[in-house]
């Protein structure tokens, strides 16, 4: 056995309270932001010294909707209050059966959509690694593309979709089965799109196992908030048609009204075979995960996939009502695509003011990075932040980029204030 | 593309309301209970139409305190209603300091383990995808001993080590890298314990891959109520220390309390080297999971692991309360044990009853079975059951077994009554 | 990259003549008899110097008629003399038709065998390879059992199926698909035949993936000269048919009569589906291999499997001739019994003379072992054998076995003579 | 299992002879040219008929010196008739010294090579996978770079690193552990070398699996005579010293002068730390390969890697025979440029003269192809030759490359003679 030294973390002195005695040192979050939180409104979080954070993270793009939403609040506390179903596995429920007649007649429906829903268990990489399995049992292939900077989770399958070396090492095996193809722009325009991809697949000696799947995220947000464009992602459902290559959209972090549409692939007019969701999905940062799949993929056997949590009723219940209360109409749609060309104008100033450090303006909708030169910047920008009262993180393969996820539902006052915390947090970094 | 044809499940008679139109038709539960239910209390589940039924399944083994256990459920409405924070992936939070020192206080130090607690994701798999990836990379190999009926989980990692062929074909890839060996008992008593595995490993001509890791369960849920004996757990964690393989005790059904003491090894008087737990933890049937590992292996980088749902704060009010409320001294674990002799008491009177059917009485605490000759008298044991307002599913890799997995907290009279509908059941079945 | 040291080969005492300055370190038999070896006739090898050594090795079993057989070697130096073709691939040649015809008329025919015969590539591994990937397409399945302490080669697909845990090592990426069980009398008869394997079929939760194939040798001679039993052979001939599963038998080392009959698997009255042959095919030491298939497994495309080295003519034309010469009818058969039954004898002998040391004597016909108490012990009397001017070595997992496989064609003289050194080695060894 | 039907192949009307009845249908060479061969001098084949056909095929580049080449043909025959060892493993022989010493001081030494020379078995793809299983030893990474196109071998290692998709799929599992990068030019010059594989390696995002090693072939044959320029080449190896990966040339088919200089990779000046040479290495179409490391790579176990047939004498007497007659001036470099210019210019005048065809001129020395617009003219023009009296084949992903490979020894009036039999196919096939 390898003898490893394990990060001595209990001597550490970012501990203010006794945490790491008893947890292990894998934790992440608290390392940046080492103070207690205890409470959260809307896009404000609150330690319990009292102190204020104003929160341009959002769980990773779990609450869409804000902190402790009150319309879904009062709709969680009523259906806990009533003793109704909380743990329900598929089993039908009341609860579940609003959320699929909501979600068929106010998303899939008008948006012509027509798949089925698997509840493949709580979490995102529950929804791609079903995701995977389907796309494998239906092609009879083994073999997936993903693309590079990828990220779709942490559990083998998911990880074996995912760029990341660190986090790929921590498979402790070789992952295999995944070919990675290069995300749109990754050659900065060099490269025709799809070049690469499309002449392997033509190519009957190229080496490359036939594709089962393309996976793939519209906006990669742990990839740096790299937006590819519309009509690349036509282009790619167009090649998977062509050569009877399924086509897996994970919506995860994206979905839920993030780039403005509730799905983020609306803009390009694309039909996804199958497609993931989880993060935002409940509204208010409660597990659940939803795989759609078109209906002729629907070939499980009942219970070849299956979980424990795939049925958390409570879940089912705020996911219904924030799909009523914000996507009966197109009102959010037209806030979160004004407040992301806020951010957008606030970020083009920056690139004009610092035209040294080569800032790249990225994302699109609420989805937003500032690439900085350099992780040590980007780092010195998000801890100031944080100094400042705001929390934000950064992404990408050296963490190059500031990483802007806020609520969909914040204030513009509130977006403004934390844009001027970057701004000073630049300043200072830059000084 | 193999040509599938998906199970036109919508033409299916047993869909009561037109789910089947909307859901995939890989659930299963509500094909063997086609109701819809509304809410539920301690070990009663009521449809939409009112129709109570007795509880004997509890989520699987999530709601081992009942459905909406009234003092979880007050903590929990306290929680949300107090705006305290809901999402918090691993920030500090002082609901998770909380769970943390309550954990450690009433549950590790009293039963000797020093271990450092992961929070690896919302679910069981989770729990099981970090403990193999963290055995992997502290021992550098890859292969990973299982056993015969193993049940660990769906992800990509889980699924790997859990013995159903079923399940296992649904990957839609080779599973490698786990090699089975038989569970206690497999042959009857025909073999020694571990002779097999003994020999393999000793053998440097053998063929087998030297293991990172064993995963076991101390009782097979899902293989069929297979209880291993205490001595057998012993004699399997000193193979493993002798042979510097990490004994990865897989709690997820059979701990908090299912057997009698907080983790079902107590009895046997191991100290695994990473321990998995999930379904009860939360105590209220909310996506929980945690994985226990020794600290000379908590070797991770930051973020090595990671998942977006790993820190639902409210589950670790309610994780909190449950430990203090049931786990402060030993009167439930007193109960459990009682009522599980009340079972046995009672499957040895059906096993008399019925000496034709050769019935065999399995399990130990509140974890029970009673095999049936055959998965059909098993089917139409448990479905006479449910028509007579008793939920209770099979297990077992033929569903030959009757499981009972009752709340811990189900009343005495509750659960004669539940076993009076078994016997009807039965007695309807053979007649 | 890890920092390895290389063995410091050109500064060892042992080399006697410069090679290791410019050879690899892999090398191993030079190791044991650092001599060099120029002439060889029958049973008989000669050094540079003169020196004569008595040899029971025959190639590792690749010389069953001898060192340049004269009958051969006629028949060799004349195909060579006319320019009759020598590289030829799979292009129809004259000699690959009397081949053809001479093995099908005097072998296959004869033993009621209506194989095809696929040209694999030079050696026993292409045939091992060809087999493995024959069984996988037929079946659709990946997954293969081998059995402990088998040996089937070094190339990657072969060496998944080998036991020996340090030449699995040499892989470099972790050794899949393949799943060991117990040889016969693995458990010195303590466990029924095939329990453990018929169970891990039979039970639908075992985990054991399906598998294509088993593939087994009648005799380990690497794995230390196990001479399994007939009726094991049957049984387990007989379980492969019960499940679908094909028989490879690798007859690589046993075959081409070193147990007696042509195929080692003669005397069990078994009909295997693939049966892969190499080392003495060609009765003359030269590279051949064949790889025979039942005539409906027979469904590759052409060139599906292929390889520059699978026609070379001359081995065709000696081994033909071999066949002929040795196989028209039982002769050799009965000589080989004789033989093996005279080193049985004197075994026996050893074993009754050295109580204390618990000697094992091993094999059948003249594939033959005399197990030691220890691999030290073994190494002793074998470099005791060559210092007295024998060739001969050890086998099995500790190398605890002294591995007799000498010439078919050698003279009781000789056999006796080599028999007298193995005694005075192990005289002076235990002295 | 799947029901599959094998191809009826003794109902074919190509068989003029027999065979079929007795082999396996995998045979593919016999069915393009459905004759038997039985003589074979220099560079004509004869049938058993007495025709005679010229051989721009020489065993698929495995007899550069010509059939039965009267000075290596003299060195066997009297090596045979003196009874001289045959058989070798990798014990120490007069006949591997004289090999070793001769290809130090001949090839090695006069090219500033010292590497070190491993036996790892008789056929190309025995050295491939010692290639691979080394590189991975050394390491510790599992993963390989190969390239579009590339051909390696058949077993499951080096199959793993081929490019051919009907090849691939005779493994009957997923062949995973190599990333198949563009071979150069393989986008005809729009993107720049190594784009893709240079960013892939840099980025720590980009999901590839560190590379152990890159395979590369330096004119890929079978892939249709592609040649890597020498320039692609140079930063191929300096792109892997970099980043710590492995170069490992395969040399099987390009080296023994096939392009000009004994090593193909001459040209380039580069050094590669693994070389792979089987094919013409043993001079007279014997199977013999070697796997030439650079000394600090040498870090196998004894043993570790093995091989029956791994020393085979006779092949390495006419091995030195035949290093000593051809390559201890540089007479034959000369003249297979000469030769290899010939060519190109003959075929230059097919291009102007077939304009419409787009025909295209590939190779260098004596590895040339000449690529049609598709398969079927290319089958047509090979046909049409062996009609007339030519053995020529061809390669490439949809066999569009009429693929020449004259023995290096072939005179200039045969390879005229040859060169106007293609006209006549040619001009016939488009007539």
């Amino acid at each position: 056995m390898t003898t490893l030294t394990p990060p001595n973390d209990a001597s550490t002195t970012e501990d203010p309270t006794g945490f790491t005695a008893l947890e292990s040192g894998v934790r992440s979050y608290s390392r940046a932001w080492p103070v207690v939180f205890d409470r959260a409104v809307g896009a404000t979080v609150y330690t319990e010294d009292g102190d204020a954070y104003l929160d341009f993270f959002a769980g990773a793009g779990s609450l869409n909707y804000g902190h402790n939403n009150p319309v879904l609040k009062k709709v969680l506390i009523d259906y806990l209050a009533d003793d109704r179903m909380v743990h329900s596995l598929d089993m039908f429920t009341t609860a579940r059966r609003d959320f699929l007649e909501t979600f068929h007649s106010l998303i899939l429906e008008p948006r012509g959509l027509d798949h089925k829903v698997v509840f493949p268990g709580p979490g995102g990489a529950n929804s791609v690694e079903a995701a995977l399995k389907l796309a494998r049992k239906v092609t009879g292939r083994e073999s997936v593309i993903n693309f590079t900077n990828a990220f779709h989770g942490m559990t083998l399958g998911a990880l074996s979709v995912t760029g990341n070396s660190m986090k790929r090492g921590g498979a402790g095996i070789p992952l295999v089965h995944a070919t990675p193809m290069p995300y749109d722009d990754y050659f900065n325009g060099d490269v025709d799109d799809f070049q690469y991809f499309r002449r392997m697949l033509e190519d009957g000696g190229s080496g490359l196992n036939e594709p089962a799947a393309v996976i793939v995220e519209t906006v990669q947000g742990e990839g740096g908030i790299n937006a590819a464009r519309a009509e690349w992602l036509r282009s790619l459902a167009e090649l998977c048609k062509e050569h009877g290559i399924l086509l897996i959209l994970d919506d995860i972090q994206m979905g839920c009204g993030r780039t403005g549409g509730f799905f983020s692939f609306e803009e390009a007019g694309i039909n996804p075979d199958i497609i993931c969701l989880s993060k935002s999905i409940s509204g208010y940062g409660l597990p659940m995960a939803i795989t759609l799949v078109r209906p002729e993929l629907d070939v499980w056997e009942p219970g070849e996939h299956n979980g424990t949590f795939r049925g958390l009723a409570p879940a089912f219940a705020t996911a219904a009502e924030a799909i009523r209360t914000y996507w009966s109409d197109d009102t959010l749609e037209k806030e979160i695509l004004a407040k992301g060309l806020l951010i957008e104008a606030h970020f083009n100033g920056l690139v004009s003011r610092y035209p040294e450090l080569g800032l790249v303006n990225k994302g699109r909708g609420l989805a937003r990075g500032l690439q900085m030169p350099s992780g040590e910047l980007a780092d010195k920008v998000t801890t100031g932040a944080f100094e400042r009262g705001l929390l934000v993180e950064t992404s990408g393969p050296e963490s190059e980029v500031v990483k802007l996820l806020p609520p969909l539902t914040i204030t513009e006052d509130e977006l403004r204030k934390g844009l001027a915390i970057i701004d000073e947090a630049l300043a200072a970094a830059v000084a």
